[in-house]
């Protein structure tokens, strides 16, 4: 037994995978969620490509094909009491931590989701970090941040810190960080409480800056097809290089947004769950905040959206790629260099980028092709004041999760 | 009529005298509040040296006094639809934010003080940011936020923003913040959120990063006893100046945390008003974050007790100062050297801390010594997890406020 393991969000698209690896590894795992992911889909109208069991379902599915255990919660991470209770029956060693609304484009809708983006994953956080101070002061939180938290300085992006020379003096400070969104920040947000709670009160946390994830599947999910996660490719909940497969496959133009030249770090979903691994064996130490930047290789949109039409064109496809408005406010061309060598000194073997995975992904996804909606493709959240989404959340829509949502306004989108 | 000023958290410690000193100076102005913090008060049984009349009664003599209106609108910042409401009937040029929990020991009581701060301050500003966007985009949000924000780096703090040189390439950063409490952590989220809102909305901000401040009146609230403002002496809500001059007149020792090497930036509440002042006439540029250091002096705890001492020493008063233990997780000899020029050029015009007027205040607190509650003085609330409130909330007390409290969990002080 390599030590109990707590996946905050493991209903999620990396969740699973991540609690799937770990338990084949030998760890005791423990997933928890509330399945308000489902629900966001639900709201703006959203599924994922393949068709995914309930987490009930993918656990006993994993119990027969591994005879491992995956120990399953059900409640929500805003709920201290909720928290408490998990923490004091599970006790865990380390907390995996992806239990966040994930989306950039869901945080932009509207003043409703922008605020319920925040407070979600901001107090969902904070409890965690009450959790542990109070009921287990040793363990070890691995938290999911995004490269996204950096945004695009012009100068190099450290892995975490910067020293910093002035007026003759110095200081290392948390890389400061300028994001692009609202959701962006409110991992931002998170990453200086989470170092607060470093600084504070000793406890343990390694913050993963993660770069844009692609790919269907791990060793895991391979197994059996109820074993899949949750893959999206709409404008929502999907990622680059997954909507751009998705596009080739349906005949759709790959939509480059804008120039084209925004640049970022993408990693492999193999390296994901290996990456979280490495962070769970090698534990920060008390009062430590150990920050990784964890991708594999840097693209720009356009370079990405060409591998996928080179890859496409060869298994017979003709997608077409196109420059569309960009419905975002960011630097369609700028610098970026971002280190990222710890992880590998830690053993990271990555999965690069190769016509070979992207083959691998367009094969899948045809499978499914039946199954994929053009209208998810391109769904219009904006920006800007004047954006809105194509189908907004409607007032007659109460779902759980909403109860929760502090900011009480109407579901119009922004005039 | 020099344009219409929302001053959010009307009712406060610095919310009313700021109303009232635009109000004189010819700006029409309406105040805003939800009398939070009279149930936080409540929760932590202290009370205002002063009678503090209700904002109804105060806005009346107001009138009396002066001939000038201020309007009064009730409410909470956490609904948008109320934020949307006064955004439309007022129509403000100019939004003063002081509407939120301001106390760093309240912040540390429990992780439900902790919750409800970050949620209380973080989603009441960026509704306040919506409402701008959607409903006045040419406003100018004059934002409080405090020095407290920075922490103690070990080179200069600058007004706002940091130029770093990194490996031959150049960026100016907002400068980084490494605060020492939950509720310092929330204003540094909100600066990250306005900085958004002026970088992607184009709106316009001015943060004011507010030293400590010390003060028993202005001009204005000296017209008129009904006029006075929130002056508090406790551990909780009371600022340390007020606080040492309290103890004077109760004959208690000043009590000093720690070394009492803790620097800080320190100003007198007739500037504060004038600083806003400054601000409102001075709008920062549609796409600005404008930042502003907004204090006047620097001290040591330790320095500013003994300034204390010998004020009150002539006054015939005996006050010991004594070194108490920190409840606060700080270093207590560091750095510091904070610039706050910015002010100063727009024609700031420092009451600096001199005998004079440590003389007034402790006269007009000896006026009111039969109201002083030694219980108040020092109250316990610690950094570290065995800290524990004198007077922790009841799991009985059920104010209005807490019914937007998201964090539900029982109203235990840690173990």
């Amino acid at each position: 037994m390599k030590g109990r393991v707590l996946v905050l969000g493991g209903d999620g698209y990396l969740g699973w995978p991540t609690a799937m690896h770990l338990s084949r590894r030998g760890y005791r795992v423990a997933v928890v969620d509330n399945f308000a992911k489902r629900n966001w889909e639900q709201e703006v109208g959203v599924e994922p490509l393949f068709p995914i069991p309930t987490l009930h379902e993918r656990v006993r599915a994993w119990r027969e094909v591994s005879e491992n255990e995956i120990e399953l919660h059900v409640g929500d991470l805003t709920d201290y009491r909720f928290v408490e209770s998990i923490f004091q029956s599970f006790r865990p060693d380390a907390i995996v931590h992806y239990g966040e609304q994930p989306s950039a484009p869901y945080s932009m809708i509207d003043v409703r989701t922008a605020g319920y983006t925040q407070y979600n994953n901001v107090i969902g956080n904070l409890n965690v970090l009450f959790a542990m101070r109070d009921l287990a002061p040793d363990s070890h939180l691995v938290k999911l941040g995004t490269m996204g938290e950096y945004g695009t300085p012009d100068i190099d992006i450290e892995e975490g810190y910067l020293t910093v020379q002035h007026n003759g003096r110095e200081h290392t400070f948390l890389y400061p960080k300028t994001p692009g969104s609202l959701y962006h920040l409110s991992k931002v947000h998170d990453s200086h409480n989470i170092h607060f709670a470093t600084r504070i009160w000793k406890l343990r946390a390694t913050d993963l800056n993660q770069g844009v994830v692609y790919g269907v599947e791990t060793d895991e999910s391979a197994l059996d097809d109820r074993l899949a996660t949750s893959f999206h490719y709409d404008e929502v909940f999907g990622t680059a290089l997954n909507r751009f497969c998705v596009q080739a496959v349906a005949g759709e133009p790959l939509t480059v947004y804008g120039k084209g030249g925004q640049t970022r770090g993408y990693l492999n979903i193999r390296d994901t769950v290996q990456c979280v691994e490495l962070a769970v064996k090698n534990p920060a130490d008390a009062g430590e905040l150990r920050v990784y930047n964890q991708f594999t290789e840097q693209f720009s949109v356009k370079e990405l959206a060409e591998k996928v039409r080179t890859a496409a064109e060869q298994l017979g496809m003709s997608p077409k790629v196109i420059n569309a408005p960009n419905p975002r406010i960011e630097l369609e061309e700028h610098y970026y260099n971002a280190k990222h060598s710890k992880l590998l000194d830690l053993g990271l073997e990555p999965h690069y980028l190769g016509e070979e995975l992207i083959d691998s992904m367009l094969e899948k996804i045809e499978r499914y092709k039946e199954r994929i909606n053009r209208n998810q493709l391109v769904m219009g959240v904006k920006w800007s004041p004047t954006g809105a989404v194509k189908a907004p959340p409607s007032a007659d829509i109460d779902p759980p999760t909403r109860e929760r949502v502090p900011v009480a306004v109407g579901d119009k989108t922004p005039a």
